[in-house]
């Protein structure tokens, strides 16, 4: 783990999770960030969000506020004043303007947020930040996590090397889950705005969204990018040998980012990389995708470490699409063939032991057209069970 | 339960499912019948689907074969033959020519059939049919069911009775299960061809359509109807009298039989009527129950008795629809208010106590338009898990 230049962290608790639980965390930039975000598609969104949106309009923030154990979403006109209080608090301490503050909330959806437990620990907050608190801050944005998902990538520009840090939250595949994915990128790295948000939309769009689905997100989902161009480079640009690694970088972070998430799936075993391909659109083989990923029987059969193809095939099937031929299917797990021409091959003893790998790879080519997708996708055992019906218990 | 003039049943064992379990099921009719059926929409289909949608063009037959144990799914043109051969030997045993006879199959997908099997069981079949041989028949279809689904009603029509019997198997809550639902109805009165399609075709909407959840089944899912006009009555047009009276009849077995297909789901312990009102479209009623029903969050909560709404909300949100106003949004269950204008009520005891029950009363109002739609689903506890992560060992 890295420091970045110009960013500060802490992580506390502030009481809305259980006694000492840390539950309030805070991002802090010496100098003002280039800032954008990736919201939830959900039309129901959380009061931070409505927020927060009004307050990237001018992409330029210094801090994130972020707290878990309540969600603040469905929580009305109520919801919105809590977190404008909150940000209003923060703003003082630092004799900032009201706008320099992001916020963010994930926990339960429908109650309302004491905004005095988390104004009360405002000073405290501050107080503690250190360039190396991030171990607290990603620790006190977690929910359902069993782990903290940190990575970060160093990389010359120049004479100088700039840091670029991602930390986020999460657990489950998201959708059909529905639990609140956060992430935050903090660089000190300049860039020019129409690069960064482009890296930050398409990055999101290879990793997160890969694992939300097709935009069937929860209340609070954010992807935050934050640049405070701290090592003062010339900025980056989009289409440049430096441009294009940086993207790479970020896009990697991401994509650690979000499959540590999946593998922190609600009582997840295993982690299933599903490629489409054949197809005549992208679109199309992302449906395909999706039909796969939130099917829950190919999802219990992963769990059971069963090669049961025939479930993978009728959801291929099921998607509906018009040109889908069943006799030239092909479908292989982890790289043997399990279906030829629409016929099952022999389930070979290889065939069953791979199945009881930790990470399945799942292709599956419809051989009508040269387009593909990827998706990720975990299992569901008892385990998720256990920790969905009893959540609010 | 009550015969059907001019029609016989009969179900055996011919070594498919473990010996002596009843894998094998016939139904008769001393008079050709007046035919028509509903297949799935998937675009993966069996088999038996093949050869009977070509039977099926002339809307005449005697006769339905029925297998279990194996769907005869993704099995390629052996899959066919073998199909092709069962009705062959059918047919020769009563000396009528090969499009007398209907096929279906149910089980495991992507496994050739044995066609040897059931021929050599064939003669056994014809000479068990008995018009009350009707459980024996039931019983002979099912794969992971718990129970056999049999709904029958007496009508007068004119001086003679009519009748109306249907027989289902499923279990699940198909979508997003893809367990193979198949329905039988048979009849002794004589309908208009026309009138007959209708009625089956809009029955089929109303209710197993509500249950499968948007065209999504799988790819061996057949209602079948069969009517030989046994009492001889003038044909029973639409519009009139006797054609409503018995529409409501077939639409009510057909209701019984898919609710018992839900109330049988695999580790089911609830039944959920969700009803969507007040969107602009009847579509996008329908959009939003299947994102309700399919919700992973919701059927756990469903389970856990749980009033969690904050599922609920998000799942509508999730369906993307532009016109979804969150501070318009009402949601009950079993008809106590839980969340007015997109805030939570709060939750009495009452409510908590009410999701105890058997059978859970869902009712989402957006109050943006005067369409609704309802839908059926159950929830999804660890006996789910377990049957289909072990589903092949």
């Amino acid at each position: 783990m890295n420091n970045v230049k110009g960013f500060s962290f802490s992580g506390i608790s502030c009481g809305i999770k259980k006694k000492g639980i840390k539950d309030l965390g805070l991002i802090f930039s010496s100098k003002e960030c280039l800032a954008h975000a990736v919201f939830t598609k959900n039309k129901v969104i959380a009061a931070p969000l409505i927020v927060s949106k009004k307050i990237l309009k001018k992409n330029k923030i210094k801090g994130v506020i972020v707290n878990s154990g309540n969600a603040n979403a469905c929580t009305g006109k109520k919801g919105i004043i809590s977190a404008e209080k909150i940000i209003n608090n923060a703003a003082k301490i630092k004799n900032l303007e009201f706008n320099n503050f992001f916020i963010s909330s994930t926990g339960i959806i429908g109650e309302q947020l004491d905004s005095k437990k988390i104004i009360n620990k405002i000073p405290e907050l501050f107080s503690k930040l250190k360039p190396n608190n991030i171990k607290d801050f990603a620790n006190s944005i977690l929910t359902t996590d069993k782990f903290i998902k940190i990575k970060s990538a160093k990389l010359k520009i120049g004479n100088e090397t700039g840091t670029i840090l991602g930390i986020a939250k999460g657990a489950g595949m998201i959708h059909p889950n529905m639990a609140t994915m956060l992430c935050y990128l903090v660089t000190d790295i300049k860039f020019e705005k129409k690069t960064f948000i482009n890296f930050i939309n398409n990055a999101t769009d290879k990793t997160f969204n890969a694992i939300s689905v097709d935009g069937d997100t929860s209340t609070n989902d954010t992807v935050l990018g934050l640049s405070n161009g701290f090592i003062n480079n010339s900025p980056i640009k989009s289409n440049t040998k430096i441009g294009n690694q940086l993207y790479k970088e970020i896009e990697k972070i991401f994509y650690y980012l979000a499959s540590s998430i999946v593998k922190d799936g609600e009582g997840s075993t295993k982690f299933c990389k599903v490629t489409v391909k054949g197809t005549q659109t992208i679109i199309d083989a992302k449906k395909v995708c999706e039909k796969i990923c939130t099917s829950l029987l190919f999802k219990t059969a992963l769990f059971g470490s069963d090669p049961n193809w025939g479930r993978i095939i009728a959801s291929v099937g099921a998607t509906g699409l018009k040109y889908i031929d069943q006799s030239k299917i092909d479908i292989k797990i982890n790289k043997n063939n399990v279906v030829k021409k629409g016929i099952g091959c022999k389930l070979t003893n290889k065939i069953n032991m791979s199945m009881k790998k930790k990470e399945i790879d799942l292709e599956i080519n419809l051989n009508k057209g040269s387009k593909e997708s990827t998706m990720f996708t975990n299992d569901i055992g008892h385990e998720y069970i256990k920790i969905n019906s009893l959540y609010r218990t």
